[in-house]
């Protein structure tokens, strides 16, 4: 066993982009175990939008605190136990934090639990499909009420959620039109995970293509991004559309809050729903069985980026911003 | 009978608030009934802010159309009638726009709809309180599950809509703050209507009494007038909190579209749902006959400024931004 653990520190709050020097690698020992704690190996980090608002402001959990570790979701296995919950070889996911070494004991501040070990899945579903991923499309797409017929948009339609959240939209017998920020993008959710349509927003004529694409207008918006393509939905949404408001990923690195005209929403009887997923964790298991049982019938696809190296995390975070990653991107340590 | 129909004329898209000219009284013969209509005299005009929408643009409801008399719901007396379902001296409430007569026939377009003649009842209760407002406050009322203990704010809460609104709320036992623009109509809410609190939002230092009239958080935010309040009544909004959209009128006399910081809505879970009255049309008699009975046992009370004068109309429509009224303003024609 190594005897130091590395860890990335937030060292300042990022304006736009994560410059150098945010997120600083600085290496500490090992944690001593004490009773009732469990150390485990992070082996794998979830990388997600969201964590870009955790370093910047205080939002449904706070903002990281200068000078302390990083927060991300991760995988990790036990291998030292003093907690009679955890063995040697238990794994986990939870908020292990972008470090090497992560304490598990009793606190709910990590929400931690043990995942099984599933022949011929590796190990990163539990970061994508069966992670918080798939679950934010399962009950975003419960709030989202889909009707066959219905025409769903998602927005980063190629990414770990959106492309979850389309395909459960063709379960439900939706016409599913993603939005997406390269040709390969959409090519992937056509082809491959049978989205009816995708549009590449950077085309210039890029409206023209949604309201190609939607002859009857949008009834559900699964929101990822906000801003300029959330307004351009909008103006497309069928009165009593949903919007499941998940996301606004274009204004995470800018200084404005993101801002829409609320007069749509009021003139077309819209329900903007905000979401959290940790909402739902006492149904989370109900969530996975299902999505898991999609999964093993095919019903679901996926897609990762996996980025290798601790240290290479905040360029993965960046990638989110830049069109980088395809699918779930995940940083293997 | 005149031998004329004075009619107001809508002549120019208003900027701002409206300029003289924009509606231009003009003179036009009494319709010549056909078969399947009816002559009614309009008595009063429901005065509105979705009106300064109807002027502009189109919304829930075509734009008027330049040349076009200006749309208004309105309280009429049948006159003359060649149509089956009227006799002369049936009233009705409906479109009847800014003019002294109008023909009432099959066509639902002016969702014409007989009112009973009510004893020790105004007319003009068909108007407000039993009219549109009241059917707004109901439903959204209705929309906003208002549960005993709540805090409900609701802004323009001297308006026809809003003085409504919070009385619902205290019938379901809400705690009830009341946002307007003048001491004269706070204490009318507090005082008069039995709201808990009232806050001038034209005093400097409103938003720190709103803290203290809120010292919970807000969990319904009934919103009549969006922008800059509804902002920040957003910031004190509950978790899981509803927010009925249900105007926007700061924003109808600016040339930009009202935004708002959807942020808000999606960190704390809001349920932003638009709301336009028409929807409900097959349920008014149900809500009507809630609120007439509210109404009979003193549990609504409400507030008229009545304008003498068809020609006044364009100035009772800038009274609803200028905050010239209180409660339902209606003009006499």
């Amino acid at each position: 066993m190594a005897d130091t653990n590395r860890q990335l520190i937030l060292q300042a709050r990022p304006k736009g982009l994560l410059a150098p020097g945010d997120l600083q690698l600085a290496e500490s020992p090992v944690p001593e175990l004490k009773d009732g704690q469990a150390l485990a190996r992070v082996k794998y980090l979830s990388i997600d939008p969201t964590m870009r608002v955790w370093m910047a402001v205080d939002t449904y959990l706070p903002a990281v605190a200068l000078g302390e570790v990083m927060r991300a979701g991760g995988f990790a296995e036990i291998i030292e136990s003093r907690h009679p919950d955890y063995k040697k070889g238990d794994r986990v996911t939870g908020l292990t934090g972008l470090q090497d070494y992560v304490i598990v004991d009793a606190s709910a501040k990590r929400f931690f639990q043990k995942v099984p070990k599933i022949p011929f899945v590796s190990d990163t579903i539990f970061l994508g499909v069966l992670g918080l991923n798939g679950l934010t499309a399962f009950f975003g797409m419960e709030i989202a009420q889909p009707k066959k017929g219905d025409t769903l948009v998602v927005s980063a339609a190629a990414g770990a959620t959106g492309s979850i959240v389309g395909q459960i939209g063709k379960i439900h017998g939706c016409r599913v039109v993603g939005i997406a920020g390269s040709d390969d993008k959409c090519a992937w959710i056509t082809k491959d995970l049978g989205f009816d349509a995708a549009i590449n927003y950077k085309h210039a004529d890029w409206k023209e293509k949604l309201a190609a694409a939607t002859p009857n207008g949008i009834d559900i918006d699964f929101e990822n991004v906000g801003g300029e393509i959330m307004l351009e939905v909008l103006n497309r949404m069928n009165l009593h559309g949903r919007v499941v408001l998940c996301g606004l990923i274009s204004g995470y690195t800018k200084e404005d809050p993101s801002m829409v005209n609320l007069g749509n929403i009021l003139v077309k009887r819209l329900r903007v729903q905000g979401f959290i997923i940790l909402d739902y964790a006492s149904r989370f298991m109900e969530a996975a069985t299902q999505l898991g049982q999609w999964k093993m019938f095919g019903k679901l696809k996926d897609r990762e980026t996996i980025v290798e190296g601790l240290e290479k995390a905040p360029d993965a975070i960046n990638m989110l911003f830049t069109g980088g990653n395809t699918g779930k991107l995940i940083v293997k340590v």
